[in-house]
């Protein structure tokens, strides 16, 4: 918060007060509770403990951080502000704003910034701290192949946190770069590089990257969104040149080639609904997909009005979720490959029902109950998805904004159809329906089971 | 097809001559094929030949049957009558006429006899032959729960699908003499009590039941779709008034939980959206609810009038489908009792990670593959429920009414969503379209394995 302070009197934008209350509070609340638990910071942590800790942690901040918002008077609605907060937090992208260009300067930034921080706040957490928890994707290359990505990384937290955020912040600040000299201004620049690498997708601009209309500013994201869905670790091995590594992890094969086959295939749609050039329509297709494959969310046109086809396609995406250990939200690629392999192995064993036939991943069997973990994942993924958007169109949202609004904010998107498409805001949506949406990018974020657990008796009878 | 004979003649609508001629055509293909192969029906068959031997049966079925449609000239497109025939099989209830009243009563009968046929196939097909063959989910009974469905019953296939038979063809006729007396013509009676107990859906109506404007006509019917949803092992023991075994089986204690849940709380919405009185308001809600999770498919109201709220809940319930061993297509009650109680258990599975927790059923623990077949499953069924629905907005269908037509073809449900709604009629779907939901409806009526198996090439290098 305290950073925004100098861009708001740097801009004139009266706000340096909002930041200078909002952080000396924050700052204050958080020393008191550091110095009133200090002397228990040294005791072990139970499991449960940490479920409590991380859901807790990401909501507090999320109340904290919707002070500047409501204070500054641009969000003047609680209801919103907590929205657009979680919504950055959380990297999900979307928001409730209806004319980002009459905001402050300052306020944009630090929506920015929420995004950044949650960003760094997933990395440790899918990198270091859900697997100790027994949560999300990456358990799977821990448990399965600790060789890839794990075990030649310094094992400790601390240390695989610094060097994931640092390669974080180098990459943050290379597109920085390259989108100045590519035309953006330092500010625009600033923000679209904290937002693109943390999946985010908040843009300082209303009609988002379609804005700003340059083919090379698009191309140069493209490939940041593309980074930014792609494991961090895999990442840290690239930077020292160890393609060959990065090559034997299944996930990222299928990602780049996923994206390139649907880069391809697709432009053909594209092209034949609009009639724009071949090169528009490639550039405005491969954007879409990655943007909305790595949850990022930002627009360079809106691909609600590419007809039926595209339109579900694209929700269909939403779907997907960028690799495990990135900043991107959603199901994981890893999730739907094992998903896809075991389903095509059912099969197999129907024939043989003897045998006993594991899925396969990186070329080493894995454990059947992490299969087993990953489709209940996938279920429960679904089964909330079907019950948030019953209880979405129950508030008065009609059927495909209903469910585009719920896929968007579970797998941490942004943008989704109808009412909620990318050319509008979640602004008309009934302020009863945010919150629960807040809590299914929460849910989303958190890799379900965080969360879930809370509301499993078990989790409160074990000792 | 001979049945109809003296029915044409009765009714004078000139399609003595098709039935005669499509009657004896297939009677001489067929004695030519039995007799071509008649030394060889004592031979043992292997697995995969159950596999070819039931697919092919439905298609060959469907072909033959779309004769009389053709040669009458009732339906002189050969892709309408081919959907309209296996719609019917399949059981699913999918219609292409616009115009049911102005079609030939002879006909019309047909149309009802090819689900009442298709039915009987599924009963023996589900009892008896696909859990042979290791398919669908009465083999979670049989390789679990011996005793509750099928020991008891002679164990022979043949004697087993006589005695469901028997129910199958006692309760049609107690519902074509209630049906009557609640004032029906003899030709509606017969009509509806056929495509009620095989969960068929079509009606000698255009506007389906919704014609009668009879709530005693109604009732009726919704309590004949609950007992056609039933699994007919169960109606068995219900028949020789064993009650404790029938409410002993969780399936069945769910599926009534379930609709008599959801018949009282969706009355209050349907009540507010419509504004009739609340039995009305009760009627139609029971009616649609029975109707789509039975698998039928009759009309008595459009539920897609009722809002987004209503409409999206109908289309979920198309997911659910009937209890295993019954009539009813979809993905079955049982196998999401499976998901529900695996999901719930993975939250404790994660708290408990050395512990080995099993889904139990009945009382009993279900081995883990069976829950692993249940999961893939459903898996399987919602993958191609995805691609099914990009493929048809591929061919120039809307968004709403593509995911509405795959799912209530996959399904056998019957009406679906936007253009081919409950109000409206499948003619309008491009004819290419028409083939891949044919698809679709086999598909789910083999329980998606049976056919399958027959792309994997394991089935063919399998010795």
């Amino acid at each position: 918060m305290l950073t925004c302070l100098p861009v708001s009197l740097y801009y004139e934008d009266n706000d340096w007060k909002t930041f200078f209350i909002s952080g000396l509070f924050t700052i204050l609340i958080g020393l008191s509770l550091y110095l009133s638990f200090k002397d228990t910071q040294n005791k072990t942590l139970r499991k449960r403990d940490g479920f409590l800790i991380v859901t807790s942690g990401w909501i507090i901040m999320s109340l904290f951080g919707s002070f500047p918002y409501l204070l500054s008077g641009n969000i003047p609605n609680f209801t919103n502000a907590f929205f657009e907060t979680i919504s950055g937090y959380t990297t999900t992208g979307a928001s409730i704003m209806n004319d980002i260009e009459g905001m402050d300067k300052s306020i944009l930034l630090w929506r920015s910034l929420t995004q950044w921080i949650g960003g760094m706040g997933i990395i440790v957490l899918t990198v270091a701290i859900l697997p100790m928890l027994g949560i999300g994707g990456m358990q799977l290359f821990i448990a399965e192949v600790p060789g890839v990505t794990y075990d030649k990384i310094k094992p400790r937290i601390t240390d695989t946190a610094k060097r994931l955020w640092a390669i974080y912040l180098l990459l943050t600040l290379l597109e920085c770069v390259l989108l100045y000299f590519a035309g953006m201004s330092l500010f625009d620049a600033v923000n679209h590089s904290l937002t693109t690498m943390a999946t985010g997708g908040f843009s300082t601009k209303q009609d988002s990257i379609a804005h700003f209309n340059s083919p090379l500013i698009e191309y140069i994201i493209v490939i940041f969104m593309f980074l930014a869905g792609t494991n961090f670790t895999l990442m840290y091995f690239g930077l020292h040149l160890d393609f060959k590594k990065v090559w034997s992890n299944e996930e990222f094969r299928w990602y780049l080639k996923f994206i390139l086959l649907l880069a391809i295939v697709l432009t053909f749609f594209v092209q034949h609904v609009t009639g724009n050039s071949w090169e528009q329509s490639f550039r405005e297709n491969v954007f879409q997909i990655v943007s909305i494959v790595t949850t990022t969310g930002y627009a360079s046109a809106d691909f609600t009005t590419w007809g039926s086809f595209l339109t579900l396609i694209f929700f269909i995406f939403m779907f997907i979720g960028g690799s495990a250990g990135s900043t991107a939200g959603g199901i994981k690629i890893v999730r739907h490959i094992i998903l896809i392999k075991n389903s095509l192995l059912e099969i197999k064993r129907q024939l043989h029902p003897s045998a006993i036939i594991p899925v396969r991943l990186n070329k080493k069997a894995i454990r059947q109950e992490i299969t087993f973990n990953v489709l209940a994942f996938i279920m429960i993924y679904f089964i909330i998805f079907a019950f948030g958007s019953v209880l979405i169109s129950m508030m008065g949202v009609d059927f495909m904004s209903s469910v585009g609004a719920v896929a968007t904010s579970l797998g941490n998107v942004g943008p989704g159809l109808g009412i909620v498409g990318p050319s509008e805001s979640f602004s008309e949506i009934p302020m009863m329906a945010k919150w629960l949406l807040s809590l299914l990018m929460l849910l989303g974020r958190l890799e379900l089971f965080t969360i879930l657990m809370m509301f499993s008796p078990h989790f409160w009878l074990n000792k």
